[in-house]
């Protein structure tokens, strides 16, 4: 009798076409619920159409009655199947429109949407790409820039303080953290910058961020409006700069010397400026400290045009000839400077940890921007770090730190002298993680950094960190995470490169 | 003989009113150096005035010759002091204008600088301040809502594989992370979500973020241009309205009903736009799952509109009847919908991981991005959070979390019903981590909010995630947190507190 047979021909097709596989690690309930629906996305099974009683089609395909009715429990659930009047279950209907289009686009990737277009903030932050670390499994090569040396870290040491604080990570700690930071942390930095560099700020100015990176992004969305006027040293930090232009500041690159930022340019041609940016410490890339006479030439220059000064510190206590000097902020008003520090470099890079000082009136605003963008950073980092701070560690290591980079400085002015002297002047600098290769006469930067990448080194060209044409030219050679012998064979290979 | 002894009477002076303390912590040579460029500010010291030999000054103050040594190197070092032609050491001159003010202005309070004026961003963000959880010290209380269960949490487990890997810690770890997430973590969440949401993608599309919330600003920074139209659950979740506003976005808020965003209201009035954010599988705040109907009308509007789809599936996992839905992501053509997710919600809330899958197109401007705001999320967390995936902990724990807050919930229920049944009417709902209390006629949100913290309450009112007026009021009342003990008693001391 072909008249009632016909009806259920195509469903039973539909269903029996799903297979099961008893071996598979998916249950078998959810590989039917899978195959149930994708027969009626793709139109198999008919709108209102009636399926097989739970007992039918567990018969039919020989499974338990169970993987049926847990099936057809999840798709009533989806809105696939519709329980009818009585026991049985239909294909929902009416089906909503577009289904079988939408369901498929989402599994046939020949049916693409058009991808979101871009704001033009993403093609102008998409230039420093290049930045971007590619090879994120390699530890740092020859000439890597503004790294320390992870090797002489007490990596042991670290641990057991980790180990410690999860011993006895509370419910409270799981639960919330402060945007402004670890308490504790905050009350052992302010100790910290108030005995070592000079800087005068109560724990509650502290604001513990995301590293050094993260306090420029909130100090920026805090302070710059559209059309705001943002100097910037030149050469300089550019990321920096990015996230002010990203900001919507205009940007006034300003020309450096040896004492740092020129200050008559900021006189003769900036009357006016929402803020300026600068690393009076260890002037980033040149590795310069800014002379007294500058900074007090800076903090009056701010006074008269209005601008909030921002003092990047990373590189503050990295100084080969006496002790660190005193951060500018000890010297300006309160309020006229804010302060960014950071211990992605006096510990390991990867240690997302950093600070800002920042005026009472500001506190607030940066923990609402804080939790906005991140909310906080992990407790436990916060919570390690203070510990290691309160112990003594951190000062211990930083001292020894400073030693050594002495060393490996001077290493590397030998090795560049004896190795590279006939292509590079590579004088020695009082501060830093890197000197600078100026190029001579015969070798041009492009040259220069293509055969140190041909020989497998990580070279910076120092025209990266310029605003302006012309952009001064040079090698950003780190040398901070290498022993002298690394530095010896690098510069080696990097000559044999050079002369092929 | 007057003469010769005049000119030293004031330096004498300024140099024996340096009191030295030997017991201080701070050795001697930093306190007299402190002593000597406070006298120079203070213009104690003249600039070109000739200093004592070091060998006289030590017998002066009575301290080691080093001391002394020690400190004027450092004062030259930074300028205050130089070395005359011979031995003999001077007041720095000419000395740079106004040392004396500025330096005086550092340390006197008294003289401050105007702080900096705020961004209109700045001005608009702070209006959610009110959010920041202000008592961080203190596990988290009833009703507090959107956090987890932390004491199940297995802690025990969590540091045992934070201390593998830590035994673990590379060189190559602490140098550097990949802005994109760490590579296992990713595939992890790529298998995860395949799995358990529905959304196909693979490895290379998942970006780790700090939490949700910076997925959601990562969004906006890269599709956002002043004036782009993005489309708000209204209620809904109010930070991100924020994060896109602050992107320069015009935000409209769509009403929700109980099958999710009005579609309707969107093919009336929004023939373009650029995003609209949605919750499907919980809608925050009033945890309504989308039904397929209205996620298919989505995606048509979208389709037409040429609006991107972010969805935020934080809270996807906690469906109380069947199993959750597939998210929406799994049924949209590639491309058209972001999609975002966190940890927070599944593990803890302190642990800042989340993660957004996003098209082919962006991840490397999300990478760019990522590493301009903070460069990375800590290797520690990632590699830990990919163990407990990959070794089954992550899913077992899912489960185990899916029970246990589906009883504290029909627990709430209840305790609502017996407690505060004449002023609420407390639903069950079938998703989320709280339960919305919606106020009976003779009581005001506002009234009840008050009684609420008057009893020691954490209490958020539902017209906080309100965009339009009126704002749909009542109040949001967590309960995964807390045992059905601590709901009761709760739930008791509010109708006290209500009563009085």
């Amino acid at each position: 009798m072909p008249g009632p047979k016909e009806p259920r021909r195509p469903q039973r097709f539909a269903l029996e076409a799903i297979d099961l596989d008893e071996a598979a690690e998916e249950p078998l309930y959810r590989q039917l619920e899978a195959g149930i629906r994708a027969a009626i996305q793709a139109g198999r099974l008919r709108p209102g159409e009636r399926l097989p009683s739970t007992r039918q089609l567990a018969r039919d395909l020989g499974v338990a009655r169970n993987t049926v009715v847990n099936a057809y429990g999840q798709l009533i659930i989806e809105g696939y199947l519709a329980p009818t009047a009585g026991s049985g279950t239909r294909v929902a209907a009416p089906v909503p429109d577009g289904l079988l289009q939408a369901a498929d686009a989402g599994r046939a990737s020949s049916n693409v949407a058009t991808p979101p277009t871009l704001s033009d903030a993403a093609h102008r932050l998409f230039s420093i790409n290049t930045v971007i670390a590619d090879e994120v499994d390699r530890p740092s090569r020859p000439f890597r820039a503004h790294t320390p040396a992870s090797d002489p870290f007490p990596r042991r040491l670290w641990a057991q303080l980790v180990a410690r604080r999860l011993r006895t990570l509370s419910r409270s700690w799981m639960d919330r953290a402060d945007p402004r930071g670890y308490r504790p942390l905050r009350e052992a930095i302010a100790g910290y910058l108030g005995s070592s560099r000079g800087v005068t700020c109560d724990a509650d100015q502290v604001m513990v961020t995301a590293g050094a990176q993260q306090a420029i992004n909130l100090i920026a969305q805090l302070l710059i409006d559209r059309g705001d006027t943002v100097c910037i040293e030149d050469p300089g930090y550019v990321p920096a700069a990015t996230v002010f232009e990203l900001a919507g500041a205009r940007i006034v690159p300003v020309p450096v010397d040896d004492e740092g930022i020129d200050v008559d340019a900021l006189n003769a041609h900036v009357p006016r400026a929402k803020l300026v940016f600068v690393t009076p410490a260890s002037q980033f890339p040149l590795c310069k400290t800014m002379s007294l006479a500058r900074r007090l030439a800076l903090l009056d220059w701010a006074e008269r045009a209005g601008a909030t000064i921002v003092e990047d510190d990373c590189s503050g206590e990295y100084r080969y000839a006496g002790r660190p000097l005193q951060a500018l902020h000890g010297l300006a008003p309160a309020g006229r400077v804010l302060y960014v520090g950071t211990f992605s470099k006096l510990l390991f890079p990867t240690l997302r940890l950093g600070y800002a000082v920042v005026p009472d009136s500001m506190v607030d605003h940066v923990a609402a921007a804080r939790w906005l963008i991140d909310q906080h950073s992990p407790p436990l980092e916060q919570a390690v770090v203070a510990d290691f701070i309160d112990e003594g560690h951190f000062a211990r290591h930083v001292r020894r730190m400073r030693a050594l980079y002495a060393e490996r400085q001077a290493a590397l002015v030998a090795v560049a002298a004896d190795e590279l002297g006939a292509f590079l002047d590579v004088p020695a600098l009082d501060t830093g993680l890197h000197l600078v290769g100026w190029p001579r006469s015969r070798a041009s930067e492009q040259d220069l950094v293509a055969a140190a990448l041909s020989a497998g080194l990580e070279q910076m060209p120092l025209s990266w960190f310029g605003l302006e044409q012309p952009k001064k030219t040079g090698l950003i050679l780190g040398y901070a995470p290498f022993a002298e012998n690394e530095l010896r064979r690098a510069a080696a290979r990097f000559r044999q490169a050079i002369e092929r």
